[in-house]
């Protein structure tokens, strides 16, 4: 596969995401609800939003994808997250992790590494810190950042992926995708540093995998796809951008106006071996 | 009453939100929670979100309408709705439920029946789709977003309408109101096919006309002022925008702007027989 | 102190801030954590939230500064705002807690007494109608706006400083900040009208002091540097600014983009006697 033909794909996922705009079930966090509906939106996905477990299991039944994301976790919430995950497996959808701050408390890893034993998810996303975190280092997280570049989490994404006979992606200045079923990997080359300065970023980017997922059946090329649409939506953002508030409405522009020339221009993805 | 008087009306009503800044009390989902403040902040009224059931009593006291939406349902949140809507109902102060969802899973179905059946709405603003869920049809809706034009809910507004003893907004590319008091209705042609790119607008409509039902005591025209103010400033909105998430600022802006002649150069409110 | 050395002094901290990268912890309402975390980003902190009372304490163990916010209680987050706050003073970091809407329900005032009886704050920032509640006025505050102008509040603030012997910011047209220590106080002129027209910028204000106190021993430096911050940002924000919806981007935008120069031209701080 050419590098070409990896931003030709990414351009035709895109367009079935705009076509069958995707119903993607998020269970997330209460800082990023918004902003993760606003951005499935411009993607051409369709958000919705449900964690009561009286409709989780409905809600999943329409669902093209479940996204889960630990960031502000309390109990009932997790209870509804296994349900919803259990559901998702059976249908089956693609479930999509982001273990946000694993690593930093014992609640946040412990509940991770719960979701991934009771009903694993088809696809992980998470900065370096919480790759690291899930495959068993400790103190690598500070909050709910990184504490790590993501290079320094490619053998435990890779191990992640093996645990839940799935995909792996860890974000970061490249971001890296692994997979159970091939040593190598790839690594997306497209993002600006500003993507950081803006919050539920990382989430939103988790959701958007999720969108991709649910139009393409292998979780290594929607982690993959994904990741570029939303890192070169950042590249063009950066350029109309005064600081991260216009950043950060630019970046939803750009993601609804993102054409396939521009993809195909822009696109850095790399296969690792 | 002709269509400039119409327009005439709207501008008075929106006057009135402004200097009466009339306090809505919003019992509303997780994901758009800021908006919905930030839209009230604009029209010119008052925003305060309270759901714990120490105080909502309380509050409604305080309040000049009660705004319910079940987009993000709890069983807490319910006990606390009743509460909320109890009180209000003896004040009293007009309550408006968005039933976000209904038709998608029972659980917002039934939850939606259960708040009209027990402390009846003054209004309800729903999409077509979750009009018609809860006028009975099945299977209408898809996660949060309407599969039906407004006009297909005409029929199903009308008899809501006679259950609540209130009136019935369908928002759509046209927005349908409709009273238990008469057989016909209105309908309003403002506003733009963007604001189904921003998560949160329906719920943003649905405060809105919270505010305007505190000021008009007639809630059939609460909603078709709250409507036309809001579409107009959509339309407005989208001459300034560069996709979504401009639009979005675009659209506070707009509200926050809104003045007179704007009003009566655009409003496109029909009345239906 | 000159009146420039205390603007120096604002732009030291300041570029503490950005240095250190303070993590701050909040407890908060469910209407501002997406603005609140995205202020915190734009003046240099990292935030978090985290409320379970599984995580809270450890949650502490690695945070800077902890911020609390009634703004839209429940009963189980009382309780993990008392487990975060006993965890915070044995470490101890510096606790700044915002009583959103205390005199409006007596939930909301009982709430903040208790927290300032249970784990006293080091700071408290809210409106003249808040701080007032506190004191035992009645009726003070409207919803979640202030009734009364901040120096209404000057010697509610002493009284309370005194309790809680730590310092009090009253905000308003005038921010008032005094002390447990001196009978005096300071008063930050900075700001503009337009921060009352976007949700969740009084709580903005909390959070960033929080920021402050992480990096300043003095809580009551910490509270005028901090607000110093925020108002002239706000300032330059309002010159670039429609309406209140790109007064908020472009809020975010100037607190990130900050310099030194500005922040000495700009400063308006008054010691009072």
């Amino acid at each position: 596969m050419s590098h070409l033909s990896f931003a030709e794909a990414v351009a035709a996922d895109l367009s079935a995401v705009r076509s069958r705009a995707p119903l993607v079930h998020n269970i997330t966090n209460l800082v990023v609800m918004n902003v993760t509906a606003n951005m499935l939106l411009a993607v051409g996905a369709s958000p919705v939003m449900a964690h009561a477990p009286e409709e989780v299991e409905e809600m999943v039944g329409l669902a093209d994808a479940l996204v889960l994301n630990i960031g502000t976790l309390e109990a009932g919430w997790i209870d509804s997250m296994i349900l919803a995950a259990k559901a998702a497996r059976m249908r089956p959808i693609p479930i999509v992790l982001d273990p946000v701050g694993a690593g930093a408390t014992r609640y946040r890893t412990l509940t991770s590494q719960r979701l991934m034993a009771v009903a694993p998810p088809t696809l992980i996303r998470g900065n370096a810190s919480e790759i690291l975190a899930l495959d068993g280092a400790s103190g690598a997280t500070r909050g709910v950042d990184s504490t790590a570049g993501s290079d320094a989490a490619w053998g435990a994404a890779g191990r992640l992926a093996l645990q839940i006979q799935g995909s792996v992606c860890v974000s970061g200045p490249a971001d890296l995708i692994r997979s159970s079923e091939t040593d190598g990997g790839f690594r997306v080359l497209n993002g600006d540093p500003m993507m950081t300065r803006v919050t539920g970023l990382g989430c939103s980017a988790t959701a958007i995998i999720g969108a991709f997922a649910a139009i393409n059946p292998d979780p290594t090329l929607a982690a993959v796809h994904g990741m570029t649409v939303f890192g070169i939506a950042g590249e063009l953002a950066r350029q109309r951008a005064n600081g991260p508030g216009s950043f950060a409405v630019a970046l939803i522009d750009a993601l609804a106006n993102l054409d396939t020339p521009t993809i195909l221009e822009r696109a850095r993805i790399v296969r690792q071996v």
